[in-house]
C-alpha cells in the first residue's frame, strides 16, 4: 500500500496546479498524482491539432513542472473512493492511502443520444484523450463535408480550423446566434459575419433532428427537412461533469451532477477537495449555479485548492466565476468576461452601457493597426462593472483580464475612466483615446446628464 | 472680444481630453481649445516618423474628435493670462475670456547647454513640431553615422529606428543602463543584448564633454577623451515642464518649474486647471515629487479636469503617477508599471519578490509564440501590489495594464494569485502558468515559508 499526504486525482489544469501549489505552499510534504492517461492534451489546444497543429503530439501539456515538484505520478484509474479509511484503490490493483484527497476529475462530452443516428460511425464528441483524438484527426484527411454541431467557443473554433483545411464546413446552432452565451447581438453580427465571409455555412435558430447514414454518418437533417451532407461530425455540444467517483463515495452532488463544494473548494468531506469542471460553478455576480467550465476557473479554484489543503490560507478567495473568455477567429479576437448585456437585463441589473471603437495603435497609420471595439456595462447605481466584451487585434486577449480584475476588485465606472495606463504608438490606442477608459467615460456621461440640472455655468 | 465657458491652452493629449471629456460631462457649454500649431504631432509616435511612417504627416493627431465635439479650435499663441479680468490674450492680437482655464502647455527637451558645441549644427532635440521635425527628416536622409544622447525611452526607441535605417548608431548613456528608471537589471540586460545584436554601438556610464565640429557636428567626445563620428546627433535627455504663462500670471510653480496642483489638478486659482508636462507630478506610493512626463499620464489628468471643471465629481482622482510604460525593441516588448526594485528599496520598502518565464501559448509549440518574463514586487506585509516588469510579445503592451490596475486598485499578491483570466491557445499563456498569477504565487511561496513551521501534516 502506498501513502502520500496529498493525493490528486486528474492530470489536467485543475490537477496539475493543486499538486504544485501545494509544493509552493507546504514545502516537502509527500504528493501525488494519478491520472489515467499516458499523455494530457492542452483541453483548449485540441481544435487547433487540426488546422494547426496537425499533431496531437504538439497539443500536449508537459510533464516537466509536475517532476521538477517532485511530484509523484501515477499512470493508471481510480475505480474507488474510500472515505471512511482514507484511500482509494485504482483499476491497476494499487492502494493509496491519502491524508487530502482533490478531486479533478474534468468533464464528459455530451452526446445526443436525443437525436437518431447520434452512435454513426464519423460522429465525434470532443473527447480530452490522445488515441480518440489520433482518430478523428485520420478521419479528418478523408472528409469533405464536415457538420459542425453547436455553435460555443468549440464549435466555432472546429469550424474555423476545418475551414482552413479547405472543407466544405456547416456550423448548426440551435439558438439565435453563435456564442451568444458570451457576447451581445453587436458582437456576434461581427463574428458570424466573418465566418460566412470565409466560406462557412452558417445555421443559426436551426435544430438537428436525425444523423443519416448506413453505416457511417452520410448527411444531417434538420427540423425543416433539409439534409446537409457530411462525411465527418463535430459534436459541440458542451460537456458535463466527471463526478462519479465523488457519487460512489457518497459526496453530495448538486442538480446538474457537479460535485458540491464551499468557497475553499472543500466538499462536505473535510478531508476532500473538488476543483475544475467536475464540481460546482457559481456565477460572480448572483452565485446562483453557472454552468461554465473553463480551464481559467479550473486553475483558479485548484490554487486555492492547493494552498488551503491543510491550513486554510486563501481567505474567501473564490466567489463565483466571471465567465472570462477569449478567442481567435480568422486572425481577428474576440474576449469577454462577466454578464452579457442580455444576462445583466435577464437577472434585473439597472445598467449604464459604454461603447467605443478606436484603432490599437497610435497614429491609426502605423503598420498593422486594426479597429478595436469595446463594449462595459456597469451597475447604474453603486457603479461598478458587470461586464465586458471586446473585439480586435491579438492584444485583446490580455486586454480582457484588465477587466477580468476589474471585475474581481469590484471596480467602479469612475475609476475605469481615470486609471493610468502604459501605451505606445506601436502596442496599443492611443492615451486620448484608450478603450477601457473611452467606454468608462460614455456609460457614465450616460448617466450624469441629471447633474447638469440647474448647474449654473 | 471672444467668450467661452471653457479655454484650454494646447493641444496635445491632456488638452484635447480636457476639452472632450468636459463636453461629456457638462453637454452643451461652450468650449475652446488654443493651441500654436496648425497640426500636432502624436507625442509618442515622434521616433517612428524616422524608421517606420517616414512623413510627419502619417503622425498627426487628427482633429476630428474635436470638430465632432464641437469644441472651437484656435490656432494662435496664448501670450499672457490675466486671471483677475478672467482672459487671455495672443500673439495674434485675440482677447478671450473663461470662465474655467485649462493649462495643458506641455513640456520642452531639455537642451544641454552645459556641453560646448551643443548649438552646432545637426544636433537635434527632440521638439514636438512638426516643421522642425520635418528638418529632422531631411538631415536624417543624409546622415551616416548617428549618435544618441541619453538612453531612456526616446533614446533607445530613437537608436532603433535610426538602426533599422542602416545608420551606424551610437547610444550613449550617462547612468549604467538603458531604461535603469522603469527597469530592474535582469531587463535592462535583456534590452542592452538585444540592442548590442542588432548593431547598435551601446556606451552605458559614459559621459558626453563635448560636441566637436566646424559648423555642423562631426563627432561626440566622451569623457575618457574618445571621439565617436557623428554626422547627427538625437539629444534624448528627457524634458522639462513649459509654465510660463502659468509663472507670469503668477501661479505656484515648484522647485523643478512645474505648476503646483492638488489631486483635482486644480492650481491654487479656483478658476484654473493645469494638466500634463507642465504641472506637478507625484510618485503614487509616496507622494514625492515624481519628474514622469507622459502622455497617458496626462490623459488621467486631463479627464479629472474636463470632469471636474464645474463641479467636483471625481473624487480623490489622482493619487500619483504609477509611472506605466511600454516599449518595443527589435520586436520585443517591454513594458513597466510601478515601482522597480531597486527604487522601492532605496525607498525602504519591505518587499516580497516573484518572478516567472513561460511562453505565450499553449501549447508552446503554436506559431508565433514567445517567451514572456515577468517579475512583480509586493508590499511584505501588506501585500500590495508595488511594481511590475515584463518582457515579451506584442500582448505584453495591455498585460501591463492588468498590474497598472493592479497597483491603483491595491490588489494584493494573494488576489494576483488566484483572480480568474481568460486565456487561449492562440492568444496567451497556458491557465496552469499564467505570468501574474504564477509570478504572485512565487511572491507569496518566499514569504510563507514560517506558516509551515510546527504545522503538522
Amino acid at each position: 500500500m502506498k501513502k502520500t499526504d496529498l493525493l490528486v486525482i486528474g492530470g489536467s489544469a485543475g490537477g496539475i496546479l493543486s499538486a504544485t501549489t501545494a509544493r509552493k505552499a507546504y514545502g516537502d510534504i509527500d504528493i501525488t498524482i494519478i491520472r489515467d492517461t499516458e499523455k494530457v492534451m492542452v483541453p483548449c489546444g485540441i481544435p487547433y491539432i487540426f488546422g494547426t497543429l496537425h499533431d496531437t503530439n504538439k497539443n500536449v501539456i508537459p510533464d516537466a513542472g509536475i517532476l521538477e515538484a517532485n511530484i509523484n505520478l501515477i499512470i493508471d484509474r481510480v475505480v474507488k473512493v474510500d472515505r471512511e479509511a482514507k484511500r482509494v484503490t485504482t483499476e491497476g490493483g494499487e492502494t493509496i492511502e491519502y491524508k487530502k484527497l482533490v478531486l479533478a476529475t474534468g468533464s464528459l462530452p455530451i452526446i445526443p443520444t436525443f437525436i437518431p443516428g447520434y452512435d454513426l460511425e464519423n460522429i465525434y464528441g470532443v473527447l480530452k484523450n490522445q488515441n480518440y483524438l489520433n482518430g478523428v484527426l485520420e478521419k479528418v484527411n478523408g472528409a469533405e463535408n464536415v457538420a459542425v454541431i453547436g455553435g460555443g467557443f468549440i464549435g466555432v473554433e472546429f469550424a474555423e480550423q476545418m475551414r482552413i483545411l479547405g472543407k466544405n464546413v456547416t456550423l448548426i446552432e440551435l439558438a439565435d446566434a453563435c456564442l451568444w452565451q458570451a457576447f451581445d447581438k453587436s458582437f456576434t453580427d461581427e463574428i458570424e459575419a466573418s465566418l460566412k465571409e470565409n466560406g462557412i455555412k452558417l445555421l443559426t435558430g436551426t435544430k438537428v433532428t436525425k444523423f443519416i447514414g448506413d453505416k457511417a454518418v452520410e448527411a444531417v437533417e434538420l427540423a425543416n427537412g433539409e439534409q446537409i451532407p457530411a462525411d465527418l461530425v463535430i459534436l459541440g455540444l458542451g460537456v458535463k461533469p466527471n463526478a462519479e467517483l465523488a457519487k460512489e463515495a457518497g459526496l453530495p452532488i448538486n442538480a446538474r451532477g457537479a460535485i458540491v463544494v464551499d468557497q475553499y473548494t472543500r466538499t462536505n468531506d473535510p478531508d476532500i477537495f473538488a476543483v475544475g469542471d467536475c464540481s460546482e460553478k457559481r456565477c460572480y455576480f448572483t452565485g446562483q449555479d453557472a454552468p461554465v467550465l473553463l480551464a481559467s476557473t479550473a486553475a483558479m479554484e485548484a490554487k486555492i485548492a492547493g494552498s488551503n489543503a491543510f491550513q486554510l490560507r486563501l481567505v474567501r478567495a473564490n466567489k463565483g466565476t466571471i465567465s472570462a473568455f477569449s478567442t481567435q477567429i480568422f486572425g481577428r479576437t474576440y474576449a469577454a468576461a462577466g454578464l452579457t448585456e442580455a444576462r445583466a437585463r435577464q437577472e434585473g441589473f439597472s445598467m449604464m452601457v459604454g461603447e467605443f471603437t478606436t484603432m490599437d495603435r497610435h497614429p491609426g497609420s502605423l503598420p498593422g493597426a486594426q479597429k478595436t471595439t469595446i463594449k462595459l456595462m456597469f451597475s447604474k447605481c453603486s457603479g461598478v462593472i458587470l461586464g465586458a466584451q471586446i473585439s480586435g487585434g491579438e492584444a485583446v486577449g490580455e486586454m480582457i483580464n484588465i477587466l477580468s480584475l476589474a471585475i474581481q476588485k469590484g471596480t467602479t465606472a469612475t475609476e475605469l475612466n481615470t486609471f493610468q495606463v502604459a501605451t505606445h504608438p506601436l502596442l496599443s490606442a492611443s492615451p486620448i483615446a484608450y478603450p477601457i477608459n473611452a467606454a468608462a467615460m460614455n456609460a457614465i456621461a450616460s448617466n450624469c446628464r441629471h447633474l447638469n440640472e440647474g448647474l449654473e455655468i
